[in-house]
């Protein structure tokens, strides 16, 4: 079967959809989207990645021309032709062709539904490594397509068995490519404060846990933490046991990371009943 | 008449190109371009142009199919075809549809002829407003799409008076966001050396200036300067009269600026004879 998405105004096979290169989506790399996951074909948290899907649309000063609750039907009715069980859902909105080649225009919406590999086992069980990269984000607060420095980097990655990156700058640490970071000293759990995107499964992960504290961290604490994780759409919560060639406490994912590791299964159990 | 452009693998109407939107160049912003002259339908500096793109896709670990004749060929033909006697040509590589939506695949290959709208006489008159930004561009020297910052600021700078910005970074200037900046103080030519697209007008006025220092310059030095300019292929040599709410020398474009302005003029008609 043909997998269906959404493009302009329309639902129409997946390969037949188009943007005109012309679009600054393209050519001046501007546009925003988010990304969602669908757990036995419910899309889990839609409320919250549809808030923010419109809020980087208008921070990012795009005309929308849908509305949550018309994404909302698109999504489902997406979901349903797909028959997409445990799937991601990428919705994209281009800056548009616009007439000085520059500016912000009206872009194009697209909604993909989209086969999703999740890290192997082997990965939650003895963690992954991180490169630090002296990096931040510009308006890491918008969820844009800005990730030219990542994409490349990744072309050294798996040489160097390293799943993401970390970036800081002047010696504070902000989040990786997709994902947010946090820290565990003395079972304190910490997560930075500035130049990162807010992502949904971070604020589920503040909420399960109860007790974090949002604040600037520096590298050198970073690396002295018990545990470190890191979490996103796709990662769920996924353990750092070692940020360039520092051991992570003792190398191995740590209890406060595995708690609350099932602590998000549940909740997320829970979310789509 | 419509225009024509190359899509892919063939010369097509410019209005029937098109993108898949999952292609690497819109979901993660990762492509590379350039952009070049026609004056009197000679393609200005072609050879400069192609050396860049072609070092652009191969630093960005992107194949292209076309070598440096190849691309000769096609943009002698579509300036033929389109009529293009004073216009703009854009060559775009994209970044290629991704196994796993992130790393560099093989990107789609567009050549476009533009209209071209160069700054008016006002601007080269009385020179124009720079605003600094705390920002440097990560992997400066690849021409990449990566411009969602300066896109975004771009939609104050009209009621802001201002064309462009400044990029500084712990106080050193680098480019502005499609120029290379050059200051003069006390008759000497200066242009920043680290976190710069060397470009090839940049280049082209080195040359014809003779003595310009490559050098770290520090944002109140700018601020300071008797004369400041910036170049680039749409611009050529523009005239910076302020940047932010500082006038620089005497608020009017200065004699060094001018002379250069008046060589480049004389090289460029010499060069497409």
């Amino acid at each position: 079967m043909k997998p269906f998405c959404f493009a302009g105004d329309r639902i129409l096979e997946s390969q037949l959809a188009s943007l005109h290169p012309l679009d600054i989506g393209l050519i001046r790399g501007y546009a925003i989207f988010d990304f969602l996951r669908t757990v036995h074909s419910t899309p889990l948290f839609l409320e919250d990645y549809l808030n923010r899907f419109t809020q980087s649309a208008a921070s990012a000063r795009l005309p929308l021309a849908y509305d949550k609750a018309a994404l909302r039907s698109i999504i489902e009715e997406l979901i349903d032709k797909n028959h997409l069980e445990n799937g991601g859902i990428r919705m994209v909105l281009s800056g548009g062709v616009s007439e000085n080649f520059f500016s912000p225009a009206e872009g194009k919406l697209f909604i993909f539904c989209e086969p999703l590999k999740l890290p192997g086992p082997d990965k939650y069980a003895h963690g992954v490594k991180l490169a630090s990269v002296d990096y931040v984000r510009p308006i890491a607060e918008i969820k844009t397509t800005n990730y030219t420095l990542p994409v490349l980097l990744s072309t050294e990655w798996q040489t160097q068995g390293v799943e993401d990156v970390l970036y800081y700058h002047e010696g504070i640490v902000s989040e990786s490519s997709r994902s947010n970071v946090f820290m565990v000293k003395d079972s304190q759990i910490s997560t930075p404060e500035k130049h990162i995107l807010k992502g949904i499964t971070r604020q589920k992960v503040m909420a399960l846990a109860q007790k974090v504290t949002v604040r600037d961290i520096r590298m050198e604490e970073i690396l002295q933490a018990d545990e470190v994780f890191i979490t996103s759409t796709t990662k769920r919560i996924l353990p750092i046991t070692s940020i360039d060639d520092a051991v992570i406490g003792n190398g191995k994912p740590g209890p406060v990371t595995g708690e609350l590791m099932k602590a998000f299964e549940q909740f997320e159990a829970a979310a789509i009943l």
